[in-house]
């Protein structure tokens, strides 16, 4: 794949900057005037999602050059070269074929397609095995629950898709431990029983600092409770594509399914390292998930730039980070299920975009991935939502709002749905200082009281939001939503020119680590590091000893 | 209390612009060269907390500048005006007096002392009937668990005490559940047993729409299960100031606890609204976690700005957010229990701060409260901590780091604690271009290829962070700790002449949402909202009928 332009060297982007700065001070009610079909035209569709673009600073003028921008990057034809199989993550010389995972076929890409197949029947073996109560622990009991021991990408994914698809779980609890914080794996492990509770270690070199220190700590509690040595496959499952270290462990290599090196950790949840909520969920609906994801694939690849959802969604991206200096973005899905749906698209995000030079090695001088953040609605309006509205911070918003709800309690999900619309209406209107007058005075505060508050209820409204609405949480369209924020987030990084496959800023930390964590244990060091950090070496002696 | 001056009215303000300016490219690293006392200069201590700044973009002359302007915003005496119980709360004429829960004695404001004495004498004789299993459901069995009904500052600060001092908690469970969205009680509930589970409902006007419906789904489900309309107040405690409508619902008076018009939502955890908490703890439990708060209390009131911690954390605030621009500042507890500190302190800085007009109602031209996100360490590390190292981003760190565990387990949460140290240090001393290609050379790659990878490998280090490192999550630490950023906010919101006690920002959403709800229902309405609202709504019709 031939390397990315640099985003300031589109034709589009002078241009739009100029627009940009245009549109900072333009009302997004005066384009809902001035453009009158704009509800109609600022959504599209896809894979049963529907995305609202409609409460932006962008007008169908800006919105066509933002169009072309997509298509001098060639937005098109690097979704090609990413779902065909092209050498997208430079850096390590790898495709990223997390597509793959979810395709029902793969012209030109058999071999690699042959071991999903392959991969895809353990994990429907495994899965069907422990649901049926045919994998029986140490004392012959049957597995009841499941505990994934992974970090990362190895664990926020299947995470999210366990919580956010409870409504579809079968009979097999799912527990999740990823912190090297021993609190961590000992409250997990507090209520259950280790003759009937199966662990799988999910790391693909089988040595992540935080997954093999839980994972020795969980073999010591089934030892310790009376599982032999030779009772281990009985407990425990790998992903991993470093067979010899999981033996060493105790995990044969029937019960080890594979990582490719083609697949990030942050992409991974379609592939084996989703085996936990292949499990919690039962293989048919683990199945409509990989559909969901494969139905967003298929419009990825074949929409024009302005139809296609995660274009245009990377468009918005850039337009507001690059053309109006956005810092951040919020993402809030109205469903307590998808509360750590921010966490998830953290990882894929900022481990994603969070670069500072191209792919080609050389510095960049603008500005790449922004922070993500938000919680579950309507969790923030009774938090962070203030700034949202009155905060001086430019905050871009996606509201993720499911129709409807699987409790069976559909009057209060209404009350979410409400609220939900009435957040990302609010951010378009605010409140002019002589409404927010009018309603003091309308509690009945006297004038001179009312003229005092006015300023502090006034909001000046106008925050871009975007809602991407759909009928309910189902394995489809978790599937669709997960895809669509992954499509996103290579489109923005092919935008700022960027590899958003490669995540070389995580390992100087990991190298700092290893050399702390052997001075605490008194192995001697020549140079001490720098004085701050033996200082804090100091204290935590003193708490030591 | 007279209103603050603006930040770009103190005479310090320019100059540390300046200063700010010229600090932007000084490495901090040189720093520690040329001040040779340097880690231990930039320490202070209090309450058994250690703040280390010394890893800032800033030398000992400009933090000699920066204490003046908290001389000049007269930071002490504001300390003194808040604790003393000045209108700080000037939109709402109102004191801001947390600080008087966790106090033991309190001249001048005897009359609210005697009522703060006498809800404690509740909470006590609450917390102790339900733990000794005097407290019993319709059935006559003992209670076993508690469900906090609360949203924002009546859920967040709860939920994070108990989560964090787990390893002092006795035998009743505590439950939390805020959301509106039906799922998060229907989750909660299912696992419970309605003759042994009682319910606090909190909430100050007692009709917040998520607490109220929460709370009657869950008064309809212990009818359901056989309760009486007679047995409710063997299930139901509430923290409110409206007690006729707790009667209505059918709490009687003797179960309900005060909440006051001085305590502020997000500042409210030291009052009943940390009932649940207060039962999940015990009581003598629940007094440490007061009285750590009421050391930061003396320490903040006492302590000169140059030794002051939350006046140095709100300095440092102020210095990277109107000085070197900073949007966004990072909380990284290295403690599991602590994985919800973000999220409480979202509400508490993001709430407060997030504010765009002076507490006299002039608008500001500067920015104010930054957002504020993070993790429980390790877990960012495999996620978002790319970007910290490698992105584009101005993102100041605090990490929080406790010393010593209560698993038992020290050599594991050793690995926890060098990862802290490792990514402080890491933050602050990056990796040259030269570095990186010696490391690559040095795994064995050819010549070419380590030239070719060496820039995304290379990070610039220079980032700026602070550790807070203590012996132990206690109730005496987390109090210190929480009083800690809640100080620092009140500081923040004095240098930017805001009022951080006041919410307006929030009123107008739960407005339109009344609305959107009531729309949805049917209920006529004469003028259309905005078209693309109008179209979700009739997207969500479609899929209800």
């Amino acid at each position: 794949m031939t390397s990315s332009p640099l985003l300031t060297d589109l034709p589009a982007f002078g241009e739009l900057q100029a627009l940009a700065s245009d549109l900072k001070s333009t009302s997004i009610q005066a384009l809902f005037e001035r453009e009158g079909n704009r509800a109609e035209a600022f959504v599209a569709q896809a894979a049963g999602l529907r995305l609202d673009y409609s409460k932006h600073l962008l007008d169908g003028a800006a919105r066509a050059r933002l169009l072309e921008l997509g298509e001098q990057a060639q937005l098109p034809r690097k979704a090609q070269a990413l779902l065909g199989g092209a050498e997208v993550n430079n850096t390590e010389g790898r495709p990223a074929l997390h597509s793959l995972l979810r395709a029902s076929s793969a012209p030109g890409l058999e071999d690699k397609f042959a071991e999903v197949v392959e991969a895809r029947a353990q994990m429907r073996h495994w899965a069907g095995r422990i649901n049926s109560g045919e994998q029986r622990g140490f004392s012959g009991a049957a597995i009841t629950d499941v505990v994934n021991i992974g970090i990362g990408g190895s664990d926020l994914g299947p995470r999210l898709v366990t919580d956010a698809l409870k409504p579809f779980q079968g009979d097999i609890n799912c527990h999740y431990v990823a912190n090297v914080d021993p609190a961590d794996l000992q409250d997990t492990l507090l209520d259950l029983d280790p003759a009937t509770t199966l662990f799988i270690i999910c790391s693909k070199s089988f040595r992540t600092e935080e997954t093999l220190t839980n994972g020795l700590a969980a073999r010591a509690w089934l030892i310790n409770a009376g599982a032999e040595v030779s009772d281990l496959d009985k407990h425990f499952l790998a992903i991993t594509s470093n067979l010899a270290a999981a033996a060493e462990f105790g995990v044969s290599g029937d019960n080890c399914l594979p990582m490719w090196d083609w697949v990030g950790g942050r992409y991974s949840v379609w592939s084996a390292v989703g085996l936990s909520c292949a499990i919690a969920l039962g293989w048919e609906h683990f199945e409509q998930f990989l559909d969901g994801a494969a139905a967003m694939d298929a419009h990825f690849a074949s929409a024009p730039v302005a139809d296609n959802l995660p274009m245009l969604m990377s468009l918005l991206e850039v337009w507001y980070c690059n053309g109006f200096g956005a810092g951040n973005h919020v993402v809030l899905p109205y469903d307590q299920g998808l509360a750590r749906l921010p966490d998830f698209l953290q990882q894929l995000t900022m481990e994603s975009n969070g670069k500072r030079v191209a792919a080609d090695g050389s510095a960049l001088d603008y500005d790449t991935g922004p922070v993500l953040w938000g919680s579950a609605g309507t969790m923030g309006q009774h938090s962070f939502h203030q700034l949202l509205h009155q905060g001086t911070r430019l905050c871009p918003v996606d509201f993720i709002l499911p129709l409807t709800t699987h409790t069976g309690m559909a009057e209060q999900h209404q009350r979410l749905v409400a609220n939900g619309l009435a957040q990302s209406r609010a951010l378009l209107v605010g409140r002019t200082p002589d409404e927010a007058r009018e309603s003091l005075l309308a509690r009945g505060l006297d004038a001179a009281e009312a003229e005092r508050l006015a300023p502090h209820l006034a909001m000046p409204g106008n925050r871009p939001n975007s809602v991407i609405s759909f009928a309910a949480v189902t394995p489809h369209s978790l599937g669709a939503l997960i895809a669509l924020y992954e499509h996103r987030t290579f489109c923005s990084g092919q935008l700022w020119g960027i590899n958003s496959f490669d995540q070389w800023g995580v390992e100087l930390g990991k190298e700092i680590g290893v050399d702390i964590f052997q001075r605490m244990a008194g192995e001697a060091r020549t140079a001490p590091l720098d004085p701050a950090t033996e200082a804090l070496l100091a204290q935590w002696r003193q708490y030591r000893d």
